[in-house]
């Protein structure tokens, strides 16, 4: 046994019989958020473990106040962890899930590499919580737009029968991580001094400028993040036959996704209704006044829980009235990624 | 006779049969545009007439080398004027349009004061030039939306009889005028900085925030600015029944506006022809490079009369496969506001 898991097992037994919860990955943007939802949580009642590249290793912070340490991730990190909150990268999620699995936690991976496994549930509590038993050791965390745009889409769904959503997506630079977020501030810092910036973390100019998602382009025009939110929009909301036409698009905004929805329902769901059934949906905050002209937008979505809701109207490009329009604000590292990770964690616990 | 006008009949003379030009609300942002596409342009071959506020007038600015004053408005100011070039608020339009027209000249207005007019021909030049005729005095210029997205769907409605219009658009500051591009750097550079900024021109934050269209909302939810695209395309493109839903929001973005689209045809039209089409459209450039994830962006379509079209593929929730997606990025202030409006006049002259 490695020194770092006796160590493990020392932490696990000092935790007397308490949860002891692994965060890999912690010093990205959704592992950062990850440690500050579980200082909230009463899910860690043992130790805290985090791990990072070797790069970030041996770095400390605290956690509720005790010095925490960064470790490497080995294949022997996962004895006597309880929970394990994967915030890595796909290859790191694909190679040490299954390790903490088989070490007894529940894996709950954050990347895409599970998703769309039939062995592995895509969940977001509030719409199939039910598939969180213990005898499943390994979750998959939706894709952050399709994590948001699921908490309007769900309560509106069971009221009219979903047949067709049209979205376009104004993305945060936080989705591409930490480094897109400086390079958003340091690009537009440039631009304000008349200085030239070279771009190197997103493949185009960030300040003041927007272009469509960077991710490749398949046969059919699609690139990967629109196919990553038509697919597991589906298998989330369990609708395999869902008709989704997304546009996704990154703008200068540092973290919190936005869309403009159009959703066709198979039977009528009247604005009244929607903003009844919307206006009570865990997890979900309606905004939607129409006189102060005040809706969802990131700077009052960012750092928040709920999903902002709002724009509610009916389509009138349906004439058969059976279609809303909508406009959604969510904290892409908090429900798009590190808080919905967490409340599977909880529910399990 | 006063001053001002004597001095234009004297103006007008010296132009030795040239043509006279005027410019109205000369020193706003899309005032400014027009100045300069005027420059390029070969409209001017006598004298240039500036119109400001009394506050900016007397103010002086070079005009191909010669000096020009900015002068106020009065009711004689259109004498020996061949075209006056309207960049003014609504209610400036609407008083002094008019009197333009009355006075001899051609009147082609940016507001939105005579473009639902019945006797008003609502012009983008690529789409219904042939309104443009010597007997007609005064001509609207359309709303910016509704003018950069009309490029791309007339060529393809002329292909497939367009039926439906579903779009989400990303507008820029110079759509609120200089003081909101103004307000969206300097709120910047506050957030930058860590300093509080107090917004004073747009309604909600702008730094690295986006908000719903800043225009009232009427009873049926949508805001003024969608309610002027639907109206305005339909009359444009004189299809009074084409059904249009559109969710208009304002970026951190300083001049081009972006529109993410989705359009059913009666007849299809595949991607490959679309393409085609809009490949040699004029006034539209293709950019749909898939491979170098390549589409249209505010920083490429600033400053550039073509408005920018790509992302061009099948629409996957349409079953019947009659549906296209599209993305569009054009200038607010030159295609979507002073290129239009003196391509009008060109075709006066």
């Amino acid at each position: 046994m490695s020194q770092t898991a006796q160590a493990a097992e020392r932490d696990a037994k000092a935790g007397v019989g308490g949860k002891t919860v692994a965060v890999v990955g912690a010093t990205g943007a959704v592992g950062a958020e990850m440690l500050r939802c579980l200082e909230e949580s009463s899910l860690v009642t043992g130790t805290l473990k985090a791990f990072a590249s070797e790069r970030s290793a041996g770095k400390r912070f605290k956690f509720r106040g005790k010095e925490v340490e960064m470790q490497v991730l080995t294949d022997d990190a996962f004895r006597g962890v309880d929970v394990a909150l994967f915030a890595s990268e796909t290859d790191i999620s694909k190679q040490y899930v299954p390790i903490a699995a088989a070490a007894g936690a529940y894996a709950i991976d954050n990347s895409s590499a599970f998703r769309m496994d039939a062995s592995v549930p895509l969940v977001v509590p509030e719409v199939n919580g039910d598939l969180i038993k213990p005898s499943q050791k390994i979750y998959a965390n939706p894709n952050c737009v399709a994590a948001i745009m699921v908490m309007a889409l769900w309560p509106l769904h069971r009221a009219g029968k979903l047949k067709r959503v049209i979205a376009s997506t104004y993305q945060s630079a936080s989705g591409a991580g930490r480094p897109a977020m400086d390079e958003l501030e340091e690009a537009t810092r440039a631009y304000l001094k008349g200085e030239t910036y070279q771009h190197k973390v997103l493949p185009h100019p960030y300040a003041f400028n927007l272009f469509s998602h960077n991710t490749a382009i398949g046969d059919d025009g699609y690139n990967g993040e629109e196919q990553k939110v038509v697919k597991e929009l589906r298998k989330i909301m369990g609708l395999p036959d869902l008709r989704v036409g997304v546009t996704c698009v990154r703008v200068p905004v540092l973290r919190a996704h936005s869309m403009a929805i159009t959703a066709e329902f198979a039977d009528k769901v009247s604005v009244d209704a929607a903003r009844a059934i919307l206006a009570k949906a865990p997890g979900v905050k309606l905004v939607d006044n129409r006189e102060a002209n005040h809706f969802p937008m990131p700077v009052e979505s960012s750092g928040q829980n709920d999903v902002l809701v709002g724009r509610i109207r009916e389509d009138v490009s349906d004439p058969t009235g059976h279609s809303l329009a909508l406009f959604i604000s969510g904290d892409q590292l908090l429900k798009g990624a590190a808080l919905n990770a967490v409340q599977i964690a909880e529910r399990l616990l």
